[in-house]
């Protein structure tokens, strides 16, 4: 098969909230190819994103995402991986490329799976989906009450492991970050997970980060996730070595394979998170599963949007066995309900297992979607390089 | 002051070709403020960098850059590192932003500089600004006698450092490039520094790069540049650890300072190569540089474009005394060449100094950008987010 089409969706709640849930919005990228077609999500500002596809040529190394893709050849993993070498090559002087190909390879995997007739973690070659132990995920209350509210809701809900992120944690005192903390951990209980996401508010300044240690051990945070910005791999590790020791996650701002291996090999890391929707997709999501694998490193999946998003985001680690936690996104918007007619439920233990269908094994509503359509338009000197295309 | 307007020109020659001449089109900046006017230059694919200006809000942490500029305080130089900061902290999860970020920061020192009446090195702390070795920047030739001619040319301009790269280069045998290798140095005699740019063709690749070490000390190369992917931290250390030792240089990818740091403390680099245009303006790169001083890692400009590009590249280190090298862009499209009336012109010791002028110290040449501008036009929901500007 030749890759006919590439089409990228501009979604969006009516309304954008000033808060930190990325399932406000939502680039949708589909591909046809052979009377096929496949569906990938972009976790990135969807604007930039659909430039970083039409825009013209600046030099060798700075082509548009599309100068790599359309008309390309589609009939197996190897493919794929080609493509997005391509794109790396043709690109990498452009940013935003990582985040386009993000949902491009997506579709790929989803559109080869369905020809192939085989779910894509096979065709990344695991034997077997291992079902995972859903973490909620969810933004921490205004207040520490409120905070202890949602934490009594998931307890109640019956997740084993709960995230509490973002909201003003990092953005006072210590002490009200404690409050916070130690709110979520009352409202959950002493027996479920509790980790712990910073947002990367400290920066690169581990002093703030050493102050919270503490309170992070004593309501045991099974991780402390993003204190500080993506690839401060000082900051990192330094922190890993302080006292009371509490094991680090991070990675999810990772927009490539080799930036994902210097987190794991310099940050000092016990968790990689990684956003297949902006790491470059499968393909990346995979070498980086494979290297964390290798190197002791836990991986787990970074997904705060839709299903076919956290379909997309297990498919490269499901078989591997001992990485048994997953993000699951408790309190999503509509629009990411509404991108897939079904949902990824838990099943009878609480878990979260990858649908075993062809592709990501999830449908696109594609009716429901059109009231979120964000209809676009680029001209260049006068003539249109993109118009948002017919659902 | 406040920041009044941030006028963002897409500019190009009417004619792209697919060569590794980043020189081709450009993404200019006008600043104003107070009755002031600051020019800076993105060394980026211009549309998606206009698009991360302007685009919607995705979420509290995905916004666009102008989010975090227009309206801000411009008075000291405290006020453009708060504007960086704000600008990561509200657009961390937007990949395009730094190279947005970039002009800004850029066109933010000039007009700080002429308000205050001083150089842009003065505000940055350095006393006294140091004269550069130029070396002159060009492709490869398509066959070694270009590639020797190019080098003979070079010889007889007078530069004592010339630097060769892209073209044919690691794509190819590597007794195809040995050829070129050893053509250069031949057409420019043992007496000049030679440098070697790869243009990070060989991706991941040390058994390739290894293979060409021993000519590579053969022509005794002044440094081996960007043999790999940017951050590709485990390749460039296996290779700095090879022998024979051929300094390596890298860099120029980096788009934030962790980036830089996570290169400088990791890849084993002699030489950090940092474009001004891409890291994040000169407030980043002055961090890298200070940082790359502590470190014992020489710092040098990455510019292959205008000479607003220049005066902004080299304003980070040109206080820095030891480190003696800088990029010059030899061979220019008109249009980098037409973006200042003036050009820094090697003085008698055939260096490069920086302009003792207020601010940059060049001169936008605006009458003679308007045949280059590329009319561009972005609609959401048909409503005008951006059009072009009146230069």
């Amino acid at each position: 098969m030749k890759i006919e089409s590439v089409d990228f969706f501009y979604l969006s709640m009516p309304e954008i909230l000033d808060i930190g849930d990325g399932s406000q919005d939502a680039a949708l990228v589909r591909v046809r190819a052979g009377g096929w077609e496949g569906w990938g999500e972009c976790e990135a500002a969807p604007l930039p994103t659909i430039a970083a596809y039409v825009c013209p040529m600046s030099h060798s190394a700075c082509k548009p995402v599309k100068a790599s893709v359309e008309g390309m050849n589609l009939n197996e993993p190897g493919d794929i991986e080609k493509i997005s070498r391509k794109v790396h090559e043709n690109s990498f002087d452009l940013l935003q490329a990582d985040h386009t190909l993000s949902g491009i390879d997506i579709a790929l995997w989803d559109l080869l799976g369905k020809y192939l007739n085989e779910p894509v973690y096979k065709l990344l070659g695991y034997k077997k989906a291992y079902s995972k132990i859903p973490y909620a995920s969810q933004l921490f209350g205004d207040t520490p009450e409120q905070t202890y509210q949602k934490a009594l809701q998931s307890k109640q809900s019956g997740y084993r492991a709960v995230k509490f992120g973002w909201g003003p944690i990092g953005r006072g005192t210590a002490a009200m970050d404690e409050a916070h903390f130690k709110a979520a951990r009352e409202g959950l209980g002493s027996d479920r997970y509790l980790m712990i996401d910073i947002g990367t508010c400290w920066v690169e300044d581990v002093t703030a980060a050493r102050e919270r240690l503490k309170v992070l051990k004593e309501i045991n945070a099974y991780w402390l996730e993003e204190p500080f910005a993506n690839m401060a791999l000082d900051a990192y590790s330094q922190l890993a070595k302080s006292e009371p020791r509490v094991p680090l996650a991070a990675g999810e701002g990772c927009n490539n394979f080799v930036q994902a291996a210097a987190m794991i090999s310099h940050a000092g890391l016990q968790f990689v998170q990684i956003d297949t929707g902006r790491v470059g997709g499968i393909t990346a999501a995979k070498r980086v599963a494979d290297l964390a694998a290798k190197k002791g490193v836990t991986y787990v999946n970074h997904t705060f949007t839709s299903h076919l998003a956290l379909s997309a985001s297990l498919q490269p680690y499901v078989g591997l066995k001992e990485d048994i936690i997953c993000e699951y996104p408790v309190e999503p918007k509509q629009l990411a309900l509404d991108i897939t007619t079904g949902h990824i439920a838990l099943n009878k233990s609480g878990e979260v297992a990858v649908p075993e269908k062809p592709g990501l094994g999830v449908d696109i509503n594609v009716k429901a979607l059109k009231p979120y359509l964000v209809e676009t338009d680029i001209f260049i000197k006068g003539k249109r390089v993109y118009s948002t295309p017919d659902l």
